[in-house]
């Protein structure tokens, strides 16, 4: 690695060196000078799946119809589930897609809760994604009451307090679920500490990977995890909304049962058996017809993050995020910028927040006036997502001077604070 | 209408006096001489959608990038769900999009039975789709097996026994569910019939419409219909599992709880509380971000419907079952098949399905020796589903002849009974 400097002349250096910057013409970039910094909300349309996407309408279901289920896309969840199980370190037979990412959260919530009689409490923190804490709220509701949800909490909003975490698991603890990086500061968790101190409490893990698949390196079997969950449209690149993946370790997919029983999650679908007869393994998890071109979407995008390699991309993720934090630290910090993201790489997924009391405005004013797109989170982080299979490090100089001229001119001023309905 | 005759020139009468005939070529037709009656399965592609998949792609998703949810995107759940409004007879603010059929059901049938604490029973028929009776039997099992499902019996298959049926509900009934039209046999329920004995008795209804949207007239609010769910990949031609829908009576909205805590429910989703406070109105039994792709090809679907109209299209469904049956009667029963869809068309959708023992043989011929694709549905039943919106009554005369040649020259006897996977 080179010594950092400030210069373009640095940045155009470091992408000469990047054994992964030929990615990006994989990607179709309408707009050159459009700098997209929020891989890590919405990931880029590689040109393939435009391509496929088109050839299943016209060619798929425009003439084969019906017999598409037959040719591929009856078994696209498991398929396509098993291309993104050689991202996170599960071997065959443990994920599938299916659903959103909180149906996803429900079902493995509502199993593991009914899996742990007797224990009562569950663990995540303030730090989650608010989703994720309203579907355990839905879940303790819909059970009863007879759970109580800890949150462990964080000082800084960016650090969740470990101390407290360690001390909460105990011996009444049924799950412990956390986002393995959190969405606001890119905190990431040690996923292997925690999981194996729940275990050693008797109790279970549930591991959001919406924000770290894709981007940080995942070893779910060799981690011991028990249960995750995660979305393909940010860093997977699998377009909007669209559907998630779950995992369900080998030993636990028949001692756990979804609450939500579907034509899909039954042995013998087609029989159209009155009862339900559960397909053992991880097929049980599985409701019903996927939303096809949604789900076709995914597959040529998680091959090319296959061909692209996690340790490379996380490798490229690190001194990405490594170098726009000195570059902040160099133009930003004197603007009233703090870093809210860790600072140590190990501690951080792709994407560094940067706080500033005019956040919103800053937001909006790089969004409308300066072609680029990072994204807002409450109260005052300027998220800038790192997505290293299409972002260069040029892209993350001029988005800094991009940043520094909104402020420095009072550009965001022309701005309101009041909020849009989607940010 | 002009008297029965069994000539293919009687056919060419009809199809020249079709007002809805122009609207064949809105939809893509790859293979003339393909005789597609599976619409009640999976529908067409519309040309228009087509295309809109591919703007939706490389214009919207491509170059719009996360802005693309506030062009178009975020309100799509509510917009397309209006749309679907106006086929079903449902007042504005009643309907949206949102995951599949089966969660759809799930959360309303959840949410129906812990409005009616103290009642006990779940009615429901042998005739309904098994995946729907899945999920009440996963509902009783979550619900600490406190309610019982009874299931209307049917004689031969094809009509429910109604008697049993108004015998049935009573003061102990909290949920009556039925399919508006059962995907075996057509079976047409009298839905306001229904309902107002339910609700008589004080219990509440929820109509499956999947089989019946797009094909049949539906008055939701005038029926007094409590909860609806349905897809949008049969008649309505949304695609293959395309997301579903689902209605709650305005006065209903706010009385029930959705049991799964969605952030795209919560009344202000970005302010990202981390507590949940539900969105009043039909809003909180969304869930989460929606299949985008999927989500959106249903809307060019649903303006054809809307242009064409239900009660031309239900006009001409009618009659050309009418005529498919009579065809049959002259052509087929000689050939051992039988009626297994009731012969009056007021008791009817619009698929009419044939039964013969060699049935699960003569479909495989039809599809793989001549270009005809109903579909099969055990332990007999071939299914020819009409979709007025593009079948003609020259395919149906046209498919009853390949049907005679498979039986009479003995073609079905080339195929295995062994059933596929995906049938």
């Amino acid at each position: 690695m080179l010594d950092f400097d400030a210069t373009h002349l640095f940045a155009e250096k470091l992408d000469a060196r990047d054994e992964l910057a030929g990615f990006r013409q994989e990607f179709q970039i309408s707009d050159p000078d459009l700098i997209y910094l929020d891989g890590n909300s919405l990931g880029r349309a590689p040109r393939q799946t435009i391509e496929r996407v088109g050839q299943v309408v016209s060619q798929e279901w425009g003439k084969e119809l019906i017999r598409g289920w037959n040719e591929g896309w009856y078994d696209a969840p498991h398929r396509v589930g098993e291309k993104i199980a050689q991202l996170i370190g599960a071997a065959p037979g443990q994920v599938i897609i299916s659903d959103s990412t909180s149906i996803n959260l429900f079902k493995l919530v509502i199993a593991a809760l009914r899996a742990c009689p007797g224990r009562t409490q569950i663990i995540s923190d303030v730090l989650n994604f608010p989703s994720d804490l309203y579907i355990l709220q839905g879940c303790i509701e819909l059970l009863g009451r007879q759970h109580r949800l800890d949150l462990v909490p964080s000082d800084d909003g960016i650090i969740p307090d470990l101390n407290t975490l360690n001390g909460l698991i105990g011996s009444d603890t049924a799950l412990v679920t956390l986002s393995q990086v959190v969405f606001k500061s890119g905190y990431k968790y040690d996923v292997p500490a925690i999981t194996e101190k729940a275990h050693q409490a008797g109790g279970l893990v549930l591991w959001d990977l919406c924000h770290s698949v894709g981007a940080v390196p995942i070893e779910l079997d060799a981690w011991g995890v028990d249960l995750a969950v995660g979305c393909t449209y940010k860093y997977l690149n699998g377009g909007p909304g669209s559907p998630a993946f779950l995992y369900v370790r080998k030993e636990l997919q028949d001692q756990l049962s979804s609450p939500i029983w579907g034509w899909w999650g039954h042995k013998a679908p087609f029989t159209f058996d009155l009862n339900f007869s559960p397909e053992p393994g991880i097929g049980h998890f599985m409701v019903s017809s996927p939303p096809t071109l949604s789900m076709l979407a995914i597959e040529p995008a998680v091959e090319l993050l296959l061909r692209a390699g996690i340790s490379r991309l996380r490798e490229k993720s690190v001194r990405q995020t490594d170098y726009l934090i000195e570059l902040s630290d160099h133009y930003l910090r004197q603007l009233g910028f703090t870093l809210g993201t860790p600072r140590q790489s190990e501690w951080r997924g792709s994407h560094v927040s940067l706080r500033h009391p005019e956040g919103y405005r800053i937001n909006r004013a790089l969004i409308e006036a300066m072609a680029l797109l990072p994204d807002f989170r409450e109260p005052d982080n300027l998220r800038l997502g790192i997505a290293p299979i299409y972002t260069s490090y040029a892209q993350l100089w001029d988005a800094v001077q991009r940043i520094r001229r909104v402020v420095e001119g009072g550009i965001f001023k022309n701005y309101s604070v009041e909020r849009l309905a989607v940010t």
